[in-house]
């Protein structure tokens, strides 16, 4: 494990427990106090060469290096991700970490300032990227593509200032899935829910919920209760802590913070604490004050379609129509989703509200046009998958569970327990690597036999081959499987063969 | 293609020659050409949107999205790389983007200049990784691993100034290699050279030779022909560049530009342009001068074990012995290495010496102690792939021979010839997504069959499923070849199985 070998176990899982900042949630307090438990040990280990030299060994702040274990968890969730969405599809696409400064602003809001730029140095003024869905959208402009199905997976950056940022890393992995082009409506929408669904079910994070609401129905919905514009985006960020605040609290935040009326907040209450299912739809339909809302409509009537199209999918029953979703960014237009984890036994005693969403997304069919010059729109609609919350769920999971982790693929070690038998092993190595098998010996000149087999236990390599005197006279090599330690003398030409069976029998 | 689709094919052939810098390699001219054509053309294309908006979408300078196509190129060669490197038991690692700007500082020696600094926004002064070696090295120390073998894949920056720049990018990508620990002699050395010589053979690229010297061979024989010590770096760059140079040209520099007596570059000149095999080690140590020298006697005693090493791997014919090769960074130690691609009929009547280099490394024993408070050496030796170099040669070859390449890796479309079968399209396409079949149908409610048909023969889907009023009927659905244009009728709850079983044939 990396900076942290001195951590308390305890400690340790409590870290890993908040690695990667979900797309949405707040940091649950513990959490929050063990990662300054951490940071002040960490700092405390630093120390001695802090004095020695006045230079601190560390990564920046907010970012950190994958140690090997790290790294398989999260290419084993990469993996999964991505597969699902190429059985959907979909082509990879990549773009640069950083982007022309001008691409970036006026895309965020208020989260602009957390954008990292770069020094000028002369030259063009540019920002690391801050999401894939901007660098996307530049993408489609900048070659004229209308219709595009793809996928994009790479690092991000935001500077989250600390008060918001604790426990949020700075630095961090997102999945993008996106479908964009004019079609009919809804079928795009489903495919995203349908590849969430998917996604969640194979990584076994447990049970799961899609809220999803309408960006025209939130808006309506604010008119016809008597939101003025001018606190939409700002009433609409109040909604938005409704998954970790109570309405109570929200109801005050908009009225003495926001100045909204008691009154106006109200009527708001009424509606965002409502969710449910296609009847919810039919329900709202019918409301005296919404029905009268020609956003509201054409939000409830995509809905509708919407939901008929999971129930072919048969993921209906995943999906709650939920008016408190809000989503805080601006592009979105149309109908937006974000998945969160229920509780699971084993985390029993959390607060499920804590636990926070691990994908979401959302149409914006307004973006691509925003970097045309003659503003001719692609419709989008795409999803986001939390790769770094999903991360501390898995790696969490498998703490608990006692699961270990093998960080290297090597199927076959070269031992002998002889002296002077190097030139024996390289020969039979290079035959074993030539023939794809993953391979490993001790760089040793005469490594002792116990060193080596441990080696094996230690790696979870299982099988040994094994190469002595009394073997090289007989024209044969011991194989021997490190798990029920049974030795086979198998003649030196017949070893690849060998070895390949029973790499492909278990 | 990105940015230039209206560039003339053969334009466009030569720009993609050079999509990637060799790790170390100059631009040929005729290349540097073209990219300037390129640059001009895409101005041109761009001047409209400047003059509407002020704002031209482009990505930065130097840098380029991957488009669907190139990205599958890409994936071909890091899958060949990373297995290759998984075959020979690394872990791996990952490291952040940005390092604090101390961490690379008296890293790169006069290459320092072209680091990407990140603007000052408060906090810590950063900076854009440079390579992944002194990641790597900083990783170690602050973790105090005293033995690692990790492989490392990931993008870095360099701000590349014009004149030495043109036609090599900005950001890319790097595939490293490194073994650290103290082992005996030479072993982990020559897994190295195994490794490149795997993954050169393995991507395909034709025949390849692998320069080796030693960085203490390099600097004993400076000393041995009176070179002022003071001068060694700068005439270990004007070596560096016999690879596209005659000795002519750089025995002018030597002693015009860096004022070195001609009777010191004659005899450097004997030896640099001497390469072989481990005869020429034989034969250097028997050399009046230089085997005067310690430290050219310790690098001829490691190369010769290397040789020996070499044979055994059965590599020993692809590794010349080269005086000339001298690499530019500081940090190297001991033995140096890189590999160039030799010339093949298909790119005859090119110069072979413009291939420019593909893989390159050396050991380097001195680098994690710079971090190390108390200096403590952990001796490495690494190699790093030039994918960006192998991109755009793989890609050169695929448009010599016309290979397609198709983006998606959808196996069943899901068609109809009638009106009004979404639903039944939705929910077949659903069953076959839970399956694991990678499947997709156009987001269209009444497609017409010959737009479906057509879909799967432009994106090379091999089966098509067609439901229609009869087969619902009949309880049956057509499985359809794209190629053969063969269509059998299959029971619908046997459909699934059929699919599979075809392929896995396949």
């Amino acid at each position: 494990m990396p900076q942290l070998g001195l951590l308390p176990r305890k400690a340790w899982v409590a870290l890993l427990s908040q690695i990667l900042r979900p797309p949405h949630a707040a940091c649950p307090r513990a959490v929050r106090f063990h990662s300054q438990v951490a940071e002040a040990v960490l700092t405390s280990q630093l120390k001695p060469n802090q004095e020695k030299s006045n230079f601190i060994i560390k990564t920046p702040k907010g970012t950190r290096d994958l140690s090997p274990q790290q790294m398989v968890v999260r290419e084993k969730i990469l993996d999964t991700v991505v597969s699902c969405f190429k059985r959907h599809g979909a082509k990879g696409l990549d773009t640069p970490a950083f982007e022309l400064k001008e691409t970036l602003t006026e895309k965020y809001g208020e989260e602009s300032v957390l954008i990292y730029d770069l020094k000028d140095q002369g030259g063009e003024l540019l920002s690391l990227r801050y999401d894939l869905t901007v660098p996307f959208a530049r993408y489609l402009a900048m070659n004229k593509v209308k219709k595009m199905k793809c996928y994009h997976v790479g690092k991000v950056w935001r500077r989250e200032s600390p008060t918001i940022a604790q426990g949020r890393y700075r630095e961090f992995c997102q999945c993008d899935f996106d479908i964009a082009g004019e079609f009919d409506p809804m079928i795009p929408d489903a495919e995203c829910l349908k590849i969430m669904c998917e996604i969640l079910s194979g990584l076994q994070l447990g049970d799961f919920l899609i809220k999803v609401n309408d960006r025209r129905i939130v808006d309506g919905m604010f008119a016809a209760c008597g939101v003025p514009e001018s606190k939409f985006r700002a009433i609409c960020s109040s909604i938005d802590k409704l998954d970790k605040m109570s309405w109570k609290d929200v109801r005050h935040e908009m009225v003495t913070k926001k100045s909204l009326a008691p009154e106006v907040a109200d009527r708001i209450g009424d509606y965002v604490q409502r969710h449910g299912g296609v009847s919810l739809v039919e329900q709202l339909f019918q409301d005296p004050r919404l029905s009268q809302n020609k956003q509201v409509l054409e939000g409830l009537g995509d809905l509708k379609l919407l939901f008929e199209y999971l129930t072919l999918f048969g993921i209906a029953e995943k999906i709650s129509f939920d008016l408190s979703l809000a989503r805080g960014l601006d592009y979105y237009t149309g109908v937006i989703y974000e998945a969160v984890l229920l509780q699971t036994p084993n985390q029993a005693g959390k607060d499920s509200l804590s636990m926070g969403s691990v994908a979401a997304g959302g149409r914006y069919d307004g973006l691509v046009g925003m970097f045309d010059p003659k503003g001719h729109k692609v419709p989008c609609v795409g999803l986001s998958i939390g790769v770094e919350r999903i991360f501390s769920i898995v790696e969490q999971r498998m703490k608990v569970f006692g699961e270990k982790v093998r960080t290297t693929e090597t199927q076959v070690f070269v031992a002998t327990p002889q002296k002077n038998f190097l030139q024996e092993r390289l020969k039979l190595i290079a035959e074993l690597w030539d023939a794809g098998i993953k391979a490993e010996l001790l760089y040793k000149n005469n490594p002792k036999l116990l060193t080596q087999l441990h080696y094996c236990e230690n790696m979870g390599i299982p099988l040994v081959v094994i190469i002595g005197e009394q073997e090289m006279k007989e024209g044969v090599i011991k194989l021997r499987s490190v798990a029920s330690r049974e030795e086979v003398a198998i003649k030196r030409e017949h070893l690849v063969g060998e070895i390949q069976k029973r790499l492909s029998d278990s």
